[in-house]
């Protein structure tokens, strides 16, 4: 970690009362730890979040929950009990945030509506997620991510143009709602440190990835007719792609004309310029392949490595189309920019993770949890909220913690 | 427009000087503009942002344009001019935050270090958006979306098994860095808020989308194995993935055991339960083409609307693959969750356009201005930082404005 240990943390002193397991929640909660909460995080005694036993077990710990949960802490909770809703009850007195991405209604049917919520402390803020929405004919569906990228268009957009819809791999609309919810969450904070007042904040997975479909969807809204699929071609730009190159393949992106001369000029191509079915970006379109083809026949005669300078030294974006290792572990930018952290968990070694992208005053955010075992934090915190070794004993005997 | 004029907007009077262009940084603004902020456009006089002339064009406007511009005020300003540079001294000092989208350094070789800025207003928040980031091999390249899922990896785990990387459609590096920076300035604001020193912010494309790796980077990052391309079927689980119906297609994505049960129920497919090929999801993942083709033998039987309530109602996560009208226009959800907004241009009609997904006290954030036309609120702010009608006069006449 070559992080700057000054690097103010913009959310110091905030404590976050985390009931998110899985992604998405989990996702928004790690942000705000980054951003420097304090996150407790509730889970079932002996059992915790699921994600603790998924994905790839290495030294006994998981790396995905352990990427996931970062600058958290742990606090076993039975909230079934009536001595473990009495805990969780105090605990949101001493918070200033509640996040959760229960389904609508699950919380109010534990016994903490946001009335109670509120009447227990009118400062807090509560942030949750969900999948379609609080409201509306699906507010009760189960939710997936698969589901939201088939359901929002999403897939729709992704794929080649002969062939059917396709899902990102990533669970993106998991993964852009915990962002929204964290955002909301910080946003909710800065208005009750402006106004005194305290609001709640919710998004949705669907309406989360539902905002990324850009300005496709105001294509479509202006012209009511559907995109087509492009596959790694640019729909209203040509050339652009992924082209072969000597040892492998390149990606160039010439957004527009002036971009494209820079192309030709770098290419030694310049007699391109001449021939009239290429004057134009519409001509270039109505012969597509033709152009591609002149590009690709002058990148396969050098390597990536050749045409990445050269054609970043022209000004053309481009790029080598990276596998992860060729992404995470080789590449100087992303070692620069801290993309891949190394975060020492006690007993099980240190574990390679995505660091927070976001920086304040030129730094990166930092880790300063490793992910918590299940539990580890609940005598640190129920002390913190009055109870003495006697009062934990005698709850851990009762199975309420 | 269906919104609760009363929902509070957690932004409201904080000054934004906005000097982003074409997309990512727009759609940051757009999202301040959103949480209330009062966001100002600056824009070359005559020019303004490319994207006014980009997308679809309808009653004179893009709605490219207009859809990531609401909630904008735009003041023209030649940054070349003295006068230009002296007004926007002005206008740093009369606002809380600055957002920028340029290559690192043109803010600087404009005259504005950060410490300049800080020597205009000691308040002020800066949040920045580049390619690769603000140091770093890279930083001086240049940057566009498609480059971004090349390089980080993105394109990587997206397609089908035996197909090339894929790209997404939408520009999702240049929207989650957005969100991001977005995050990053509220997140400055709450801080100032809290301990009266300001702090800045930035994010790259590329370190955006690589925090969107997720689980496929734990995963790689444990074992050092390269993931595979699943297209749509899931990695560890099956079945999973899209179905025949009698009339189109279904997503289906039982995640785990206890939901692959409740499936094989609601298919009336039980006895498959009982197949020694089928009984662990490790062998159907070994026999994944078989017990595919069983679901889909059923699945065809009906159409896709049945399925849905059909499997919702049993608690199988499901949905139809739907295009972008299917979605936009004729989703029900979409209608009671306000995904889609119609704002009215004055001279241009009412434009539709996707409304903010995240919602405050259960109310979507609204839309209270429509995308200003190039200049429009020149006056209005000028005026405010003690300028006359002699003066905007003058400035105008020396193209300063």
């Amino acid at each position: 970690m070559s992080q700057n240990n000054s690097t103010p943390l913009p959310l110091k002193g905030i404590r976050v009362l985390d009931l998110t397991r899985v992604v998405s929640g989990p996702f928004c909660s790690m942000i705000l730890g980054d951003l420097g909460a304090e996150i407790i995080k509730i889970e079932s005694p002996g059992i915790g979040d699921p994600v603790r036993k998924q994905g790839e077990i290495k030294n006994g710990l998981s790396w995905y929950f352990a990427s996931f949960n970062r600058n958290k802490k742990s606090v076993s909770l039975n909230l079934r009990s009536s001595e473990g809703r009495n805990i969780f009850s105090k605990l949101i007195a001493y918070c200033d945030v509640i996040v959760d991405n229960f389904r609508p209604g699950v919380l109010d049917d534990m016994g903490f509506s946001d009335k109670t919520l509120k009447s227990l402390n009118s400062k807090i803020i509560r942030g949750s997620i969900t999948g379609f929405g609080t409201t509306g004919p699906y507010q009760d569906r189960p939710a997936f991510d698969f589901i939201a990228q088939a359901i929002t268009g999403f897939m729709s957009l992704n794929g080649s143009s002969n062939g059917p819809p396709q899902r990102v791999g990533p669970p993106i609309s998991d993964l852009v709602a915990g962002l929204y919810a964290a955002l909301g969450v910080v946003s909710a904070i800065a208005h009750r440190e402006r106004t005194g007042r305290c609001i709640s904040t919710t998004v949705s997975l669907t309406g989360a990835l539902t905002s990324m479909l850009g300005f496709h969807a105001a294509n479509f809204l202006a012209t009511d007719k559907l995109p087509s699929r492009t596959g790694n071609a640019h729909g209203i730009v040509a050339p652009y792609g992924i082209f072969r190159t000597k040892d492998s393949e390149i990606a160039i992106a010439p957004g527009n004309d002036e971009i494209y001369g820079r192309l030709l000029t770098a290419l030694d191509a310049n007699t391109l310029s001449e021939r009239p079915e290429f004057k134009t970006n519409k001509l270039r379109l109505q012969n597509r392949d033709l152009i591609c083809a002149e590009v690709e026949s002058r990148t396969k005669k050098q390597t990536t490595a050749y045409w990445v300078k050269v054609l970043n030294d022209a000004g053309v974006p481009c790029g080598p189309v990276n596998n992860l290792r060729e992404s995470l572990i080789e590449d100087p930018q992303n070692a620069d920019q801290n993309a891949v952290i190394k975060v020492e968990h006690e007993g099980h070694g240190a574990v390679s993770m995505l660091g927070p992208p976001l920086q304040f005053d030129n730094s990166p955010l930092r880790v300063s949890l490793p992910a918590p075992k299940l539990g580890e934090h609940t005598e640190e915190i129920l002390e913190r909220i009055g109870m003495n070794k006697n009062d934990i004993d005698r709850l851990k005997s009762m199975g309420a913690i």
